[in-house]
């Protein structure tokens, strides 16, 4: 397969996408970044990498954090977390608080706004700094010690965040947090202010397409099965309000982040990452998403 | 009418009901208080005061002070309110966030708590000390210096109010505060925490028998119409989502509080204060309300 | 007093507002009204009638037909209708099928399409053809021979009510129905046809002031405390999801339909209804809200 | 791999469960089948066919005709049928009326029952008989002229099923249904009470595992992309409120009947049906499930 060419074919294909797109602008340090931004790498199961546009550029990941902390939070409880978060679609806006009052303060998964609070709490009770400790599991991931918060972000986010304060405060109303809610969010927001590029996402995310084990030295991260739960709960709830599309069209695993990365895997084959800023109306990168779409109609490959 | 004599016939029929009621226990300080409490108090245009049981034991006034901070939000900002919070009745539980998320952030009626938060902002806006001010308010209001915040529960809600926490923060995120979430919340905590008597809210009550003013000095509180407004919003909306059954069986503008008070008012006649703190499943006092139907029932007297 | 100067002052007024509104067009047989159209009828408890404009032009009187129904269904079942039906102010628009399921098929109150459902299936399980039923207890009420059902409307309403054909299979899907739910449409969309003036449903209603008698021969058509209840549902219930601004505005019971009629009470003083077909947002008469808040703004009458 | 062994170490396996669940019995032919009942079968792509316990025993395949009928559709409208139904999970109960009310009449998926009934109803502006084509339509891709309608199923279901009436009629009033309800209606209750066995339904799937071809004649069904977007709506939709437990435990694309049947496919591999009468809270076979998660386990394939 001819990834380079495939990737480069998908750059010119996007590129009437990037001028089209709205960039989230709710906190300041979002703002500026211009929305022509693309970057796209791939990483196989056999070590090739294969980059195009912005894959070096560093963006904050936001979200896409959230598949590493319920990867950490597996490591730390096992199936125990399924006690205090489902692992069913949301079928709502990301950051709906009726589900969580519908049903009692159990957030429907662990990659919507709750879902990811209650899993930094439990992070937390095993761990003092706990976002210290992710950002190290993540530079694990990927190999690479040059990767660091992006601390104006982390503020900016605190001082806006009023809907996820309200929301901390509303889980721990029903008594599923068991820490303080302003230190689970202050680990929260750290977590989302990490700064990767495309080529560092996509090693970070190789472990799922590789059975749970990093390749470059076979260290096991989870299980094989707990890779695999991990990769069905990308599928079913990975891409905020429009997973059914996402899998429609790309048809593989993936997880995305408002600023704009999507992190995909081919199980036994090859961890993807595309980020351009600009939004469409589920929240997910407009572009971005259109990559992935022709990557896999491309290749030919995806699990369906 | 011979109501000291109503007053006795229903402080004999209500006893069954106080041993079997539920005392909310949802902070400490409001969780050792004896289930088998009843006072009720009757002022009437006239001035006569009829009282029985323990109508001069102090308790926590809770929600039953969002009519008095509403009526100074209304002196503050006149029909200006009705651009920031509705004036429907809720049709769900009285903490729901729900209603709040589909309607972008207006609260329903300035009932339920999201509504009281968004109008003490607006007393907030207007004055540094909002509690103190409202403090102040409701003493000349009951003709009466001794009325004070009770500061345990004050801080005991402030300590486990995540809920509201939550409300406020949810409120602050679509723009509908003015002020910092917590300076809201602080005066709110306060307003909801002051102590009275049933006799000293009958008194605080009777400007809205009495055309907006004050019977003994004639003091002018709010215009007619403003009164009015305020009784049809009590019979409309102040008593949680019972307010059709309160309507149905009492048939007089009622606001209740958790701490099992109810201030009820028929206009040109009385105003009417019960307090009982075993509750019914919809929050209300389950003596109080009975009383207050008996009351009607007896005297006669209601508006339909 | 003198009515009929009020009912002129209020005529010029609403003039401007008659040109503003929307006519319900649902089906045709209710397109074709002109929106000019502007009636107004007072009964007081003495017998006298004082009208103006179109007061004596016919209209169907759609959704006011849930008070007689009512009334009807109490006098044949009395306490027992509450296991069936709720008596809260819904919330929400007023066919909404949210509630239902929610709720488990009990309509929130008697006066949503649903509630009045399950009204008419009480009926008819008395009577076997419950509208002709209907038809004769409204004559009574309004002492008058000459009230018939517009048959094209019920036609019409049977041909294009697919909402209330779902709301009815829904309600019987949850056991709530007795009777067929072909049966009970029947009898529903009849009872909505019904064709009257203002003045005759300013008479059918005058009971409801009158403590539940006739004034006219003195006949008990429901208990005084059950003529209270009807009133304090109108009040909560009656104005579809605007029964909070009606009160506040107006502050009398009322009970509206989507042909733009109107019915209010003022206990001990008169019955008043106002026709104009132009529809507010809520569904309410955009006109007969106005001239309604008018007259009790005018006469200095309300409940509150 | 040996199919065969697995296979029966999984019926071993499943016996406990067998005795535990409960059989839906909202019509009764439904109800007087034994929980005790169990088949399985795997057809694979290269043409042989496994089978264990009941998998020979015809069963009513309720919802799974709904990946027929979405099939049929696809190829008679393309990509039109998106905008008539949406492609995302439905978070909710499988026969909430909520969803539909929120979002106008546009079914979340084709595979709730709204969203099977629009399907229905876009067979039906095709083809006068609907039902019988779709059961043609089964013969053909199952390569088997005995499969039939089971005529008392169907008539019970009529009879009996006022909620999918009323959720035709819901729908109708949003103007999203182009017949009338109750020939939709009839189509669907004959679709849902098509009789077939474990062995049959495996071979009706075998399409999806090949491409969108049928392996014993290579005759194309649907092109290869659109048996990709019928794989992933399968995933993302189609095990009612519990697509996100069935994928993490599972990892297949599936579709499952009320009946207790479920049908899944493996990409290039094989196709499986598994029955047991049994269901779990969600309203899927709380056996076939278990055999499917086993399946996969023992197996080491999974599209993850």
């Amino acid at each position: 397969m001819n990834y380079q060419k495939i990737l480069e074919e998908i750059h010119a294909e996007v590129q009437p996408l990037l001028a089209k797109s709205h960039v989230a602008d709710y906190i300041p340090e979002l703002a500026h970044i211009s929305p022509k931004k693309f970057g796209m790498a791939v990483l196989t199961s056999e070590g090739e990498t294969f980059q195009i546009g912005d894959a070096t550029e560093k963006f904050s990941i936001q979200s896409i954090s959230k598949v590493f902390a319920l990867t950490l939070a597996m490591r730390l409880e096992g199936d125990a977390i399924w006690k205090r978060v489902g692992r069913e679609p949301s079928g709502t806006a990301f950051n709906s608080l009726v589900q969580l009052e519908y049903e009692q303060g159990i957030p429907r998964n662990p990659f919507i706004n709750a879902g990811a609070l209650v899993i930094t709490d439990m992070i937390l009770s095993h761990l003092d700094n706990a976002h210290e400790t992710l950002l190290a599991f993540i530079q694990k991931l990927a190999n690479n010690k040059n990767i660091v918060f992006d601390l104006n972000v982390a503020r900016s986010e605190k001082e806006t965040g009023y809907l996820n304060i309200a929301l901390a405060n509303f889980i721990k109303s029903f008594g599923n947090l068991k820490n303080a809610p302003e230190n689970v969010l202050n680990a929260y927001f750290h977590h989302c202010s990490i700064a990767m590029t495309c080529t560092e996402l996509a090693h970070a995310g190789i472990f799922l397409a590789n059975k749970g084990k990093l390749p470059w030295n076979n260290e096991k991260i989870v299980a094989p099965n707990q890779a695999k739960y991990i990769k069905s709960l990308m599928l079913t709830c990975g891409t905020y309000d429009s997973v059914g599309d996402f899998a429609y069209r790309v048809g593989l695993p993936g997880k995305s982040g408002v600023r704009g990365g999507i992190l995909a895997v081919m199980p036994g084959k090859f961890s993807v990452c595309v980020w351009s800023p600009g939004l469409n109306e589920t929240g997910n990168s407009l572009a971005g998403t259109k990559a992935l779409e022709l990557f896999t109609t491309l290749t030919g490959i995806s699990i369906f």
